[in-house]
């Protein structure tokens, strides 16, 4: 099932709903609602056992608007917590497993479908890019979860787009060490969408295919088969470490083969097999131009991996 | 004036008060109670201007409840973001100015007056130790203010000891880099309280005496005047990069010179000049003993400075 949160004809107040291929179908009457949007999707989290058979019936049954006539927005608007690991994927890398890490992103930083990442007026740090990841929607509270029972954690799942904001080559700003991850928290810098697909959508976290586009240039493209810690262990990892609740946030790290710029104007769209697509617009004050090309700098993992993925067409 | 919140008799509901020399005086009849008290405190921030009357009034004449009689919480339970700064003290060190970062911590690790600090039961990160910290609270929402207007962002101050999990050396856990920060966001790493002083109990927030004991022994002990980087650039910086909404936290970091364990079965109290004085228990499951002086160990800043403000019975 793909839970959402959409708008009526884009404007006032959030419902809940399942994405269908009917369209967007309400659920406002069938679950309880939240002082905010983010609070009933937590609350449909915590209830899902109960609610799934009425949710089943109106997936098929209950009246459904276009998706031309609703707008969906993030599906969690405010996560509690939103950790994202720090790299984690092979990269084709040979060389010896890195210690598994994460950071806290801004959850105020969090916008959907449909809106705009607002690229800061700053030219220090001096460029922004796109981070492609699957997350994970954790069902809690939990604490200190083996990394067998690793399912009893998970909801479902989502996409983000860790956008970050690069300093000196391509570490994330401020690029002095030590490491602080601030150039990952600017305000819009969280796109979360376009849906939670509930766990049975998704039966291995660790064979997905994410995949990014920048004006219809495909950039990332690979499999989450290629964690380099998998979701089991950062499962285990996380909540070690902190009591992880319904609705928090943990984004899985990207393949940095994919990189490229944002800049104004752009529209850009994300997609994780079993979740969805979702479109976003860039808008820079500054309206600076980058290279459009994906990124292979000196830093740049495996430029033969990149080339393969890399369309002919670039600019 | 000093908002808090209490329960009576340190069971049920959470009131918000006020912290006077009678006692805390219940306000709970003269603001709107909020969802969660987080956000009945919010709403106290917002309305503050137009609350002050009737506040100062029931402050001079309302019926009070003893200490005693009353348990003090924290008094922002979860607080929207918590940012905190890394290093960020002179530590009498001749030297380059560091630059200004921040990280984000866990807000769900909030505890407050009275509260325990549960030391995680791992061998790695080996040890615990605590950071006393000026912390400013937030009147937003706020983004781009300039380090000359830093007082239209600040609608008060608190305190907060920044507990933190050590790797190797005295480097913040996982001390592998890049640095994460995870090991500041165990749950009930960050102590808040034990009220918010308004920001006219402060003149100046670059002029706080800041103290910490351990069962009674004085560690820290540091005027908030050596701060590299002063309370308007925290401001300007933090505001440069996301919203700051009501409620947000920013504690200015620490003066490592008085860095210590904490271990099982201590009691520990931090005041902040202007804040108050609130104490906390220590629990480790494991029981583990460490030395218990203050922090002299190979990387200490300034080990004469230390030894100045080292009580001569410590252990």
């Amino acid at each position: 099932m793909k839970l959402v949160l959409f708008q009526n004809a884009g404007k006032g107040e959030i419902f809940p709903g399942i994405l269908t291929g009917r369209g967007v179908v309400s659920i406002a009457g069938a679950v309880l609602r939240g002082y905010t949007a983010q609070l009933t999707m937590q609350g449909i989290i915590d209830d899902f056992d109960k609610l799934r058979p009425s949710l089943e019936k109106l997936a098929k049954d209950g009246p459904a608007t276009t998706l031309e006539n609703a707008r969906l927005r993030a599906p969690l608007p405010r996560p509690g917590k939103l950790l994202a690991c720090i790299a984690n994927y092979w990269e084709h890398a040979q060389r010896e497993v890195r210690p598994l890490s994460m950071f806290l992103k801004n959850p105020d930083a969090v916008v959907g479908p449909g809106d705009t990442i607002e690229i800061p007026e700053f030219t220090e740090p001096w460029a922004f890019m796109h981070e492609a990841e699957l997350a994970i929607v954790i069902k809690g509270p939990v604490k200190r979860v083996k990394r067998e029972n690793w399912r009893d954690a998970v909801f479902g799942y989502t996409s983000m787009i860790d956008v970050t904001a690069r300093g000196e080559g391509r570490r994330t700003w401020p690029a002095t060490t030590p490491a602080s991850w601030m150039g990952k928290s600017f305000d819009t810098f969280a796109p979360i969408g376009p849906c939670i697909a509930t766990a049975e959508e998704i039966p291995d976290p660790n064979n997905v295919i994410i995949r990014f586009w920048n004006d219809g240039q495909l950039r990332h493209n690979y499999n989450t088969d290629d964690m380099e810690h998998r979701v089991p262990e950062l499962i285990e990892w996380a909540t070690n470490i902190m009591t992880l609740n319904s609705g928090d946030v943990i984004a899985c790290g990207t393949n940095h083969e994919g990189l490229g710029m944002l800049q104004d104007g752009e529209t850009v769209e994300i997609e994780a097999q079993g979740v969805g697509r979702m479109s976003l617009k860039v808008h820079d004050p500054l309206k600076r131009k980058w290279e459009r090309g994906v990124y292979m700098g000196a830093d740049s993992t495996n430029p033969e991996a990149v080339k393969r993925h890399r369309p002919k067409d670039t600019g």
